[in-house]
């Protein structure tokens, strides 16, 4: 059998039933945004690590190489925020052919230490090495966060608010305008840019890792529509999501007018937003929303409800069931069925 | 500038310049086997990551699975071993072609495995991915080390004897054995083994570790003649190698015979033996020597002795100066210059 008819979520899931171990107690391996080692008896080691390819994750010409180099650490200091830690240290592997200019590794490593400084972040290895054909990078990320405060992806409780802390769409729109090679006005190079320049959420993680009634959370890295099904796996829960919640930027609504885009869709399954979907507990929701807007000047935007695992996943627009179309960016079909168990709203 | 240009040194020295902070108290970066985080007033966490890549680091036709997944993790090893830790834990990345078999992988992790749990290393997380052409590994360990024993690059110490603690060329020996389609019999596989699987020098590296008396250590993964560099540049000293001490196993022996080698230029210059190279005060040195043979069974043999930096590198053969034909494999080039400062072997 090929890997291409395991997928990526088949392949992992098989690698990790190969290399499982009994783990030492309050330590967590493979399945959450990071790994967790207690140091102490008050704080934990995060890490994470990801791998960028050539041609896959990007493509040369159309990133810049500062930008290459502050996406790679963006979207690894977004999974120690997603558990609620403060990033410390990052390890860059890079793989290049030899025929790439120097200036353009000297534009690779500033992008990578203009954020790692902005964020008190230490590079303190790495491997610089050839490849035959393609830029590979790999980024590890060390963090540290309180122990008790942390969170996984498998604490949600049915009944919590789902929410994003962000808006959604921009990253997935802007890789849209990239590869059709669409006009770049100042809406276009918005959505480019948030694309490109992703900002990790840090400081929301953890604001939210020291609430209590914040109970599950992760990184949007793929979508919220593969993203919360790794949550219901986790917490064997279902997931009721309402397309009409999901906060739209101003720039992604216009440029979907402009090319006749649906934005819920690309809410919906873009991905690569790096802000954060959490789920809080339903009583408290409302004091925790207002005092996030406070703290951070955006809404802490309830998109759905955490239902029991037979609900499965499921969507609404304006009260009516409908279906993602799966893998598609251009339209929805709507039923005209009504959903079982729907909360009020 | 092509990076071409640049070379791989050249290229790592250009990186850290562009990436290079002020650290805290304690934290070592860039330069060494492993770096080091200070955990508490007695421990340091060791952390190390390389990057190997198809066609540039291992031949996929010419190389297991199984091997690949050992070998990957056992070089990451072998650097927690230099610095005198305790491996800990790892993190796996692979990019991988689509037309690659499950069962390809399969091995791959059970290769890995094996390994890890043969030192109670814990695989606790990674990064399963998709690439267009070449299979990608990246390993990322964590190691515990006490802090006050830690041995760096830096510390080699004019007089110390240079020693490794196991026979050197045979992986060198192995790969020319592989890229040029040789025969197969006892001697050849053992040498091929020896490239596939090394074996991480771990409890070697806490046992020199321990010993004041040892004072730089490495290990042995560019090959002696480069890495001996590598401590000269850390430790501003020079080195006198002896060529006719390098240990040289039976098997490396008998191949060099039947295929015209020189079995001291493979030793000094091959590479991937992943050994330990050490400097040892030489009052001390017949002692640790000793204790060192009556422990692991096999010698902590001197190949030669730091020098004042201008001295540089040089190397002897039955105490005459000879000269390393770089990047070469096919023979010395014998000069009749007697070195200058030998010192009483």
């Amino acid at each position: 059998m090929k890997l291409s008819e395991l997928g990526e979520f088949g392949c992992i899931k098989r690698a990790s039933e190969i290399v499982r171990q009994t783990l030492p107690a309050g330590v967590v391996g493979i399945g959450d945004d990071c790994a967790v080692i207690p140091i102490d008896s008050a704080k934990s080691l995060l890490v994470t690590t990801d791998m960028l390819v050539e041609n896959i994750h990007f493509i040369r010409e159309k990133i810049q190489p500062f930008e290459l180099g502050y996406k790679s650490l963006a979207v690894n200091l977004s999974d120690i925020a997603a558990m609620g830690g403060d990033p410390q240290s990052a390890f860059i592997s890079i793989a290049v052919p030899l025929n790439i200019e120097v200036e353009w590794m000297d534009e690779f490593y500033s992008g990578l230490k203009q954020l790692a400084n902005s964020f008190g972040v230490y590079i303190l290895g790495g491997d610089t090495t050839q490849s035959k054909n393609d830029i590979v990078v790999n980024i590890t990320v060390l963090g540290i966060a309180q122990s008790h405060s942390i969170k996984y992806r498998s604490q949600a409780t049915v009944g919590d608010c789902i929410c994003v802390t962000d808006c959604i769409g921009d990253s997935g729109a802007g890789l849209k305008l990239i590869l059709n090679n669409l006009e770049v006005d100042t809406d276009a190079h918005y959505l480019i840019q948030r694309h490109h320049l992703p900002r990790p959420q840090i400081q929301e993680g953890k604001w939210l890792a020291a609430k209590s009634a914040v109970h599950a959370m992760m990184d949007v890295s793929d979508g919220v529509d593969s993203d919360i099904q790794r949550i219901m796996e986790r917490s064997s829960c279902g997931a009721h999501i309402e397309l009409e919640r999901l906060p739209i930027s101003q720039e992604l609504r216009r440029v979907s007018e402009k090319y006749q885009w649906d934005p819920l869709l690309i809410a919906a399954t873009g991905g690569e937003d790096y802000c954060l979907l959490v789920t809080v507990s339903q009583d408290e929701y409302e004091d925790i929303a207002s005092e996030f807007e406070k703290t951070f000047g955006r809404k802490l935007q309830k998109i759905g409800t955490i239902m029991e695992q037979n609900f499965g996943l499921q969507y609404s627009l304006n009260r009516k069931i409908v279906q993602l179309q799966s893998h598609g960016y251009d339209h929805f079909i709507h039923t005209q069925d009504t959903p079982k168990n729907l909360p009020p709203s």
